[in-house]
């Protein structure tokens, strides 16, 4: 796997390589302790991934409880996937407490767009600034939207075509945008970094795409926001492709993903 | 495996293997929507056995979304495995609105009789009239009760002790139901369908009954009722006895399974 | 593996082998019905476990029911991992409820000290006189603060360190105090038995020790305080020593520790 410069548009470079090693060292060295407020389907695997490549996971989830716990951890992921009307008082606390506190935060607005309670919760959180904010191109045409551009909801769009659209949710948040797809984009709206590689098959392994938003924000302790996003992105695709030779389907293939997560090498380029 | 005919019941017929066969097919290239609500042991498997076959999970469970969520799905699942307060209002708002819209959905009637909170709630739920009931012995001649029969609860007893349940069942409920155990059944009530195999080890991976009604939900949107609970039944019962003999334990069944689910061939037989 | 006597402390003694293997023979045969309320990232690791060793987990949680399964439940574990404003309420009646029934249970007081309203819930379930308690050093030498023994949270504590705590707890709660770590020590506050082995990949998996609390939880209804919770760590250290061998990282060891859990021999010695 290589990792190109985007030449189709401007603000492109090429990402050393050396800086995805050496903040793959500094993260599995500090461990992060890692807030997370994410969804009920992938709270297992989530752990697992952060367990796996060093990183320390808690997932802190009660009103009561979640502005302290903002205060200790180095970092916070908000993922809306099954979000209650209980999540969202949660997630805004959070969020509000992460910003007061400049606690760096991932957000992974899941589904929004298409329904419109966790959109008006998506526009709200927003307001407190996450340091990242990954999505899918659906997910980010939709935000470009509320952002302004006018974007809608396409649920069969590519990552390239919510290229602009990520980029310029990244002009008007000030976040780092981390765009998913057949190839991941990250970019601060100046800068496009573009990762290929990975495997089809993570689409049809349930957390692959919430556990990559849970990643970054492990490394947002450790690095730069484009460089978190970047990292954590090259290790997954990294990972993927690695993963996907050694399983039989998708079970094999979620259990050898964890594998290499928690075996590959600091010194190692990361190229499979 | 063969899928016999029920001979000690009128009313039965053969099962035909093609339209099992021409049934997975639809479903691989429809991908239905299938909104579940399910217990929170289960959501990671059932999204993972969904994504597996190639059917699109997801899981709205908040009240300001789920009305209109199953508006959008193809189909719904409401497991009430983990029911809470909050967890009921949302079920019994998502199966008033499935019935509005003609939305085909199945019901999990978790330990249905044995608590009083959640056989209060499974009775609503019935008058909203689900396409499918998928029970074990227990819960169906529990409902049997309920719905008329004045059957108790048997922890215990085979799904053959409970088949004259399901056949009433079915009856008054105008519902297909899903009878699992050593044998499963299927009935509309007029005919039954009798389908062997799968492996006792399934009894020991949390989650494969739950996600066998995901997967009939699954199958609502491309076929009939009694087709769908068959295919459904059929397919995990050839991915449970092929993974078995790949397993080492109740850890690698559960992986096995999932990979047997991914790769199992569209046109082949489906006989281990 | 072997079962030593701790020296370095008073009251200390051999743990014989056999009591294990008598013990586990009794769980599998009667398969206790173990009522789990525990966090949202183990739920299903946790039913699993149970399910792999062959006793029958269940999870009610709601306030509905959750007195009435507690009656017919044959233990009960209270893990308050991800405890919300909810869960609290519903898991203070099922302490009180299990004190009424003489219910053995579990309390497994995850992050206690670290969170105040956590650590105040905790404190009202110890009210309830759990029948064991099982920590790691930082919470268990939080609870001896709490218990009157003046100690604060050292989240890097060894075991050994706590072990003081352990046995004030013990004196003073009636618990038995399970003490995970590198060595897990069990304590009536009179005799101290410590187990060694396990492996240290097992921190690197979510789950492992509030499952630990589970498994104590099932053998409660079977053997007394001390053998329950002794059983449990030795057949999980032994589990875990024999899946590292077999795996390929943190992935591959969660799936070949559930299928040691289902395989190991009733009749062998469990010394890996």
């Amino acid at each position: 796997m290589s990792i190109e410069t985007e030449k189709r548009n401007t603000g492109s470079r090429t990402w050393p390589h050396p800086e995805v090693v050496e903040d793959f060292a500094q993260l599995r060295q500090r461990a992060p302790l890692t807030h997370c407020i994410t969804n009920s389907v992938v709270t297992n695997f989530t752990a697992n991934v952060l367990l796996a490549v060093g990183a320390s996971p808690a997932m802190v989830v009660t009103i009561e409880e979640v502005a302290d716990f903002v205060r200790i951890a180095q970092a916070l992921l908000i993922n809306v996937g099954t979000i209650t009307t209980i999540d969202a008082e949660v997630m805004l606390k959070a969020a509000a407490t992460a910003q007061q506190t400049n606690t760096p935060w991932v957000l992974d607005p899941v589904a929004v767009g298409a329904l419109k309670f966790r959109t008006d919760i998506v526009v709200q959180l927003l307001s407190y600034r996450p340091t990242v904010i990954r999505g899918n191109a659906s997910e980010i045409l939709a935000l470009g939207g509320f952002a302004g551009g006018g974007k809608g909801v396409d649920s069969t769009a590519s990552s390239l075509a919510a290229l602009p659209a990520a980029v310029q949710l990244a002009e008007q948040t000030g976040a780092v945008v981390a765009l998913s797809g057949e190839l991941d984009y990250i970019t601060d709206g100046k800068e496009i970094i573009t990762i290929p590689g990975g495997h089809e098959i993570m689409t049809r392994v349930t957390g692959t795409g919430c556990s990559l938003g849970a990643l970054i924000a492990a490394f947002l302790p450790v690095t730069t926001a484009v460089r978190a996003a970047s990292a954590a992105s090259v290790i997954f695709a990294a990972a993927g492709e690695r993963a996907f030779r050694e399983s039989r389907g998708t079970g094999s293939f979620g259990v050898a993903f964890l594998d290499e997560l928690s075996t590959i090498g600091i010194g190692e380029q990361l190229v499979p």
